[in-house]
């Protein structure tokens, strides 16, 4: 594979671009770009610029509304409701992050659940919003159903991910941001691109037998849980993606389940649907509200030592802080820039002839 | 192996007695043996009063206190932080969580953390609390440390299980109650005792090596994250596992990691605590203030009937929602008893004559 590297502001101003040329305003189209430049500086190639032309299939199927009135409609002091309007996720979930936030700063948290939204980026992104203002921070989408419950042979939940984030005192934040899969879509396809075989405990096949095919989802098969079988608790990781799809969807009055709209363009959404567009749920908690902050910062930067420094099976590994990996990418992608491989660069190149917007400068 | 059958009501008469024995108050010992009740009740057998030996153990080491002050040390409108002064956790984790609900009567929410308490039983009951008030209840708690982090050949976690329940319709709550680790403890007792290995991926030896040795960890083994390896997700688990952590005890100023002081009394506590006893979490959110709640119940009475008619792999089988094997043994065993395996008949029978308090009739 050929990598091309760019800076992060010469991708930003790309996908700013990109982003107005939908008919976003400046405002929205730098966030929008902001949460996705985010994923690739913290080393999360697939939630990044690469969905790009993603969301401007979505747009063009009149599947994305560029110019929401995104909206709370319910609300109580610490939980509020958000109508998302058809509009990006990468801008609604931010403007319900901050709701969420406001309501913590003056009741000690706050809790926001949205419908009527789309893909929203990585969790992580918002969570860390909170994480600013020394607040715990909670994200969690609903997303297109891959993923088949233990015992079932259909694909009902979406990677469903989860993310808690918590500032810590010398050390970055620790960001627990996880997909409640085995394994994320995206690690299929890094595996069916470099044509090697998937283990065991990721996916089943049409007739729900376990395959070590990567690209068994696009005949019939499904993802499995976190857990993989029920032996090693798959139920677990269904009850985890269950989780976020009632708190993102059913408590919001978006689609749950298999009414979840698909991000990919070609599959057209349910006919019959259940709610409106995809769900999100994004809380935050004031650290303060139950210890002091320096305490919490002093007592998590104690336990990342402590895990940080843990006895090991294999002497060269250490045992790895939740958001570590990802903040090493984001000092050193800043710095050094992002790499992204050839395909998505023409991919780029290819979505800036058709709107008419210049050229990513290899 | 031998079971005898117990009215609940029975039960819960012997087990009232024990915490009286211990020095509670009448109301604390009817509450904790509703807490240990429930959990017999719905077939969660390793958390009922086969542990009543082992929190009268506890006692008598002076590490539970019967007659506990507990209060609320720091809080906001809608967080607070209470100190359970070393009481029984199935006392103390009801008081936090009234807490939380009433705070969320008020504001929408409620989130308390607690240190210096114990074990607080199944995480379900508390959370359940919430959901008799239409209100979405979550429940953590961090544990003795038995869990090794990915990469760790060092026992640094407890199963810490999470806990989030939701009020349905016409169905049973929905009740993801799920220990963080591959497999609970209770798992390898049972396996031990019938003398079968377990699956891979629950535990590995003091080595770090994978094992299929049910006792292992009296030889220096550690269970594992839910995920069992790296490839399937353990750093998922793990990463669960710590949030628990972080949420119950270093928010709170509980001990944490490592630190967790031992359930068995046969084990000292660490004699540099970082913290006051072990750390629980405990949430509620109104259902309407997000939306109205019969809206909610209606459309998680229809996720529910979605998921339990999916297509499934073997026709034998359906999908499970999550709580519903639970709330199936409070049906049945409200009316037909409690079966107990003669060992833990006789536990409570010699129990009882140290107490000097009634047998349990056989």
């Amino acid at each position: 594979m050929i990598f091309h590297t760019f800076t992060a502001a010469h991708l930003r101003a790309f996908t700013i671009n990109v982003f107005i040329k939908m008919g976003c305003s400046t405002t929205d189209a730098e966030l929008a770009a902001d949460v996705l430049l985010k994923s690739d500086l913290r080393g999360i190639d697939s939630h990044g610029v690469a969905r790009l032309s993603g969301y401007v299939r979505l747009w063009e199927k009149e599947r994305i509304n560029a110019t929401p009135n995104i909206r709370i409609v319910h609300e109580t002091a610490t939980t509020a409701t958000v109508d998302g309007d058809g509009g990006l996720g990468l801008v609604v979930a931010p403007f319900a992050m901050k709701v969420a936030i406001e309501k913590a700063a003056i009741y000690g948290s706050g809790w926001v659940a949205v419908k009527n939204s789309n893909h929203f980026g990585i969790a992580g992104y918002h969570a860390l919003m909170a994480v600013e203002q020394d607040m715990i921070g909670i994200s969690m989408t609903n997303a297109s159903p891959l993923v088949a419950p233990t015992y079932a042979n259909e694909r009902l939940l979406g990677t469903n991910p989860m993310c808690y984030a918590f500032p810590a005192g010398k050390y970055p934040p620790v960001v627990v941001d996880m997909a409640t899969a085995a394994a994320a879509n995206g690690k299929l396809e890094i595996a069916s691109r470099a044509n090697q075989p998937i283990p065991d405990g990721w996916a089943q096949d049409k007739d729900g037998k376990g395959s070590t095919d990567p690209n068994e989802l696009k005949s019939g098969g499904s993802l499995l849980p976190l857990g993989s079988d029920k032996d090693h608790g798959s139920h677990k990781g269904y009850g985890l993606s269950a989780t976020v799809d009632i708190l993102s969807a059913v408590l919001s009055g978006a689609n749950y389940g298999p009414w979840v709209p698909p991000f990919v363009a070609f599959l057209d959404p349910p006919t019959d649907p259940v709610g409106e567009g995809i769900g999100h749920f994004l809380g935050a908690m004031r650290v303060d509200g139950f210890r002091p902050a320096a305490d919490f910062k002093d007592h998590l930067d104690n336990w990342i030592e402590r895990f940080k420094s843990a006895k090991t099976v294999d002497p060269d590994k250490h045992v790895i802080i939740p958001g570590e990996p990802e903040y090493a990418f984001e000092q050193k992608r800043s710095v050094s820039g992002i790499p992204l491989i050839d395909v998505v660069v023409e991919d780029l190149n290819v979505l800036a002839d058709k709107l008419g917007i210049e050229r990513l400068k290899v």
